[in-house]
């Protein structure tokens, strides 16, 4: 870019670095990254995180279906096409409360190696925490708290994950949380600890 | 939403409302959404303004073409269609900044006056800012920081804002900011002193 007129030199801003933002809100922002079956408990697990941060006044929040399929993501539906759409803009919008110093928790299915590899790649090395929420397809079908399960078997829902549509395990997720038998407060704090054993944290 | 069934209705988690955050974070979220010709001085106040809110440990961001036109918008080029998908998309992140607890400041030149009344619809009543920085054009092009008037003025950027498109001006701000005359430091505080008026900062 050029430089402005000297008379105007005073309309020059410049922005705040990464450094700065963190020093003054005391938090380093990062995404983490849930993914995992259909009703493996990433959305209240990253819900029942949000409100642990919170507690200790730090700024988080989550992105899911529930706050982008009825604004940003309206536009978007289940083609192959779309989908991979649907991830990339979540991981913009994640990179952007990364950047805010946010510690921000997506909880999406995002079936494909690919798809969270991109949305790794759009933050800075050590900031994407990416979080496999393991729960075996047979515990998440005897969740299945919407009837999604019972449809897809069905043949009502096509290209359901895990049933009709594959799901690429990630290979070296940050963490990997097994749900099975455990409560979401375990799971919780499990994720917490986490966040805490790589400084996200201040105890 | 059917209920889980009974043995798993711990895996069904409630969401934070708006108040437990705020009240956690002792801030209120909302969207500060600066109008103007392009170099009337927007992203600058605004970049301005985030330096002075996180002097306040004040969580704050700033969306404008910087951190948007690389990233969730890089697929947007400057059609009437891809602008008005371009101003609904920097809407609803900043909805979501907002919702999160955020002061969010956007920088959009944002021409149209449906594009910006989109915007104001996506957060509730008293949440949405509409800053008009109403650089006369002649300023504006004397500022010219990137040389886009004098390439508009020559014909080189067809459908430029002010020259060649239209500027919808607001018709009922709820702040103009002159900046004729006064200094960045001037407009950002008259801007902190605004929001500080909403009670949106605490004195």
């Amino acid at each position: 870019m050029s430089q402005p007129k000297s008379l105007n030199i005073h309309w020059h801003g410049a922005n705040v670095t990464t450094e700065e933002r963190e020093g003054a809100l005391g938090q380093r922002g990062c995404v983490v990254w849930l993914t995992g079956l259909s009703a493996s408990g990433k959305s209240t697990i990253a819900r029942r995180v949000e409100q642990l941060l919170l507690e200790r006044q730090t700024h988080t929040y989550v992105l899911d279906g529930d706050n982008l399929r009825m604004g940003l993501n309206k536009d978007l539906g289940f083609s192959p096409a779309d989908r991979t759409e649907n991830i990339r803009r979540v991981g913009s919008v994640a990179q952007l409360f990364a950047d805010a110093g946010s510690i921000v928790l997506t909880a999406f299915i995002s079936p494909y190696r690919a798809d969270r590899d991109g949305a790794r790649a759009m933050v800075p090395a050590g900031r994407f925490l990416e979080v496999h929420v393991a729960t075996d397809i047979a515990t998440c079908e005897q969740r299945d708290p919407k009837g999604l399960y019972v449809k897809a078997r069905e043949g009502k829902i096509p290209e359901f994950t895990g049933i009709s549509a594959p799901y690429e395990a990630p290979e070296s997720p940050e963490l990997v949380l097994r749900t099975e038998g455990k409560t979401v407060e375990e799971s919780a704090m499990e994720l917490v600890n986490f966040l805490e054993s790589r400084g996200f944290l201040t105890a």
